[in-house]
């Protein structure tokens, strides 16, 4: 048995830089028709000449014609309507960290101030610029996403023709607001389809399993699980595939983040096959992210066949996740 | 500034076996009068000679005339009243753990049946046996102490003379069924008394703070703080210390337990000096348990002087917890 995909996207990807970049940007290139690549290297990718650098590098890792990197930029409060007219061509998105919530989020914005910048958020509607949000709080782990909801709705009802993508949704009040504004978009992770929080801390404490937003809850999971079975339109996948060297997973200080891109397609594939869904599975993986960003996606077929893959224990230096696990699908090498 | 401490008890504390016995009694010994020894070795002690044989294991390992390890057992469904007779002057308590939930906890209860097992505690009534309990169920991780307090309820209703010990209580739930019912009695420890859930997977990852029932919000640390520093005397003191290997923690399937032996009284002391309550902290670590358990601790003085105390990174192969902070007081040698 045999599934071909049509130009799977990847629409939210960390590449890292040098060796981790060569390392994993072949993993993502040979999978995927595009994707699109977070700013939060160290320092942040916030200039015309940051982006077309960082691309360069990226396309001279993957070396594959067939797969392009879109890119985003660092939110910051020096964004004006001049300097995003002339970023336009080279991004898809402006994306915002509140500060401190992820790896290399420390540049990011301390709070939504619209008297402060509401300007900036006028200059993308204006340009249909899309905003990419990490929408966290730093309040108490459990709450940072519930939290920031408010955010999202004040942004949403202030600027309607701004299209705002909620990246990574974990929890069902997140899947409440999104269905509330038609401008309000969401992105969903594998990991997060696939483990609760007790596979984090529940029984041994797994490091693999430890991302940020951090998992939640089953029903939490049940109900994103049946958002992207129906492949929703206001839905896209995305990996955020975030490679962490093994030792700084498994230290006294491990950074959070799960290494999903090799793995994403035969996971998919086996649990939208689990589900009798594998008809909605080019739309939450490609169709949906084509009409959200009004872009069409190059053609680039993937065939996946019904064979055991064992997801191996590494990948160069990094773990996967899931590693050692056996899955019923493998991309047709 | 010095203070004495008379008599300082550790009502809830892991040693192990072998090397890190030996490794961690003399640290134990060397700062409490006694502690009740949880019985959680793999395999678990469950005879009077298990009990006789690991007792003497620890005196030898500790050398110390002045430390008296209690003794406990493991809970199991062939326990009666016969045994329980032979069983009472080597042991403390019995100690009940459901199955599955902690280190070695396997052999553990898979649930409450009083009609098959209410014997047994009807014998502990009558033999005037406190029963010991770490109070969780298998649910979501964040649910299981509060999803366990129905079982306390039945037992504390059903066996009004039976002294129920509700172990390492963390959170506010907890606190109010303590205080419905005459015969529960419960612990804390320094770590739920210092960290909340944010300090395990709030930022990075940190497994040293990593443990069993995990750490809850701010909220409840505050509540269970609010109790320790009155000393409240349904409430005692215990660790709950639980050494694990350095490698054990760090870990791609890390260990709970985090290694506070050697660190409670400098840390208890200046966190009742923070609050003005030092007057208190004797009846938190020592008479609050005297009482509870109807004994008197042998005498011994502990001696702590307002003088810098830098935690080490290790004790043998074990991090503790806190590694690297300085503590404002300090145990005279």
């Amino acid at each position: 048995m045999q599934i071909t995909l049509n130009s799977p996207l990847d629409m939210h990807l960390h590449l890292r830089d040098g060796e981790m970049l060569k390392l994993v940007a072949p993993l993502s290139a040979k999978y995927f028709s595009w994707a699109l690549v977070m700013p939060n290297l160290s320092p942040s990718i916030k200039t015309k000449e940051d982006i077309i650098a960082y691309k360069t590098r990226i396309l001279e890792a993957t070396k594959w014609e067939q797969f392009i990197p879109y890119m985003s930029v660092f939110f910051q409060k020096n964004l004006n309507y001049e300097i995003l007219k002339e970023l336009k061509n080279e991004i898809l998105v402006v994306k915002m960290y509140p500060d401190g919530v992820t790896t290399n989020s420390s540049w990011g914005v301390k709070s939504i101030d619209l008297w402060e910048i509401g300007h900036i958020f006028e200059a993308m509607q204006k340009l249909e610029i899309p905003l990419s949000i990490h929408g966290e709080t730093n309040d108490f782990i459990l709450d940072r996403e519930k939290n920031f909801l408010p955010t999202y709705e004040l942004l949403a009802s202030t600027y309607p023709k701004l299209k705002i993508i909620m990246e990574h949704i974990t929890n069902k009040e997140s899947i409440s607001l999104l269905k509330k504004y038609d401008n309000l978009f969401a992105t969903i992770t594998l990991h997060h389809l696939s483990i609760t929080l007790d596979d984090v801390i529940g029984w041994m404490l797994c490091p693999h399993n430890f991302c940020k937003p951090i998992a939640k809850t089953e029903s939490d999971r049940q109900a994103l699980l049946a958002l992207a079975l129906e492949a929703d339109e206001k839905i896209m996948f995305w990996s955020d595939s975030a490679p962490h060297p093994k030792e700084k997973k498994e230290s006294w200080n491990g950074s959070a983040g799960v290494f999903t891109a090799p793995i994403i397609l035969p996971m998919l594939v086996e649990l939208f096959e689990k589900h009798n869904k594998l008809e909605n599975l080019e739309k939450f993986i490609s169709k949906n992210a084509q009409k959200i960003y009004g872009i069409q996606a190059v053609k680039k077929e993937i065939i996946l066949e019904k064979k055991d893959f064992l997801i191996p224990d590494m990948y160069g230096n990094v773990v996967p996740f899931f590693a050692g696990k056996i899955i019923s699908w493998s991309v047709k090498e």
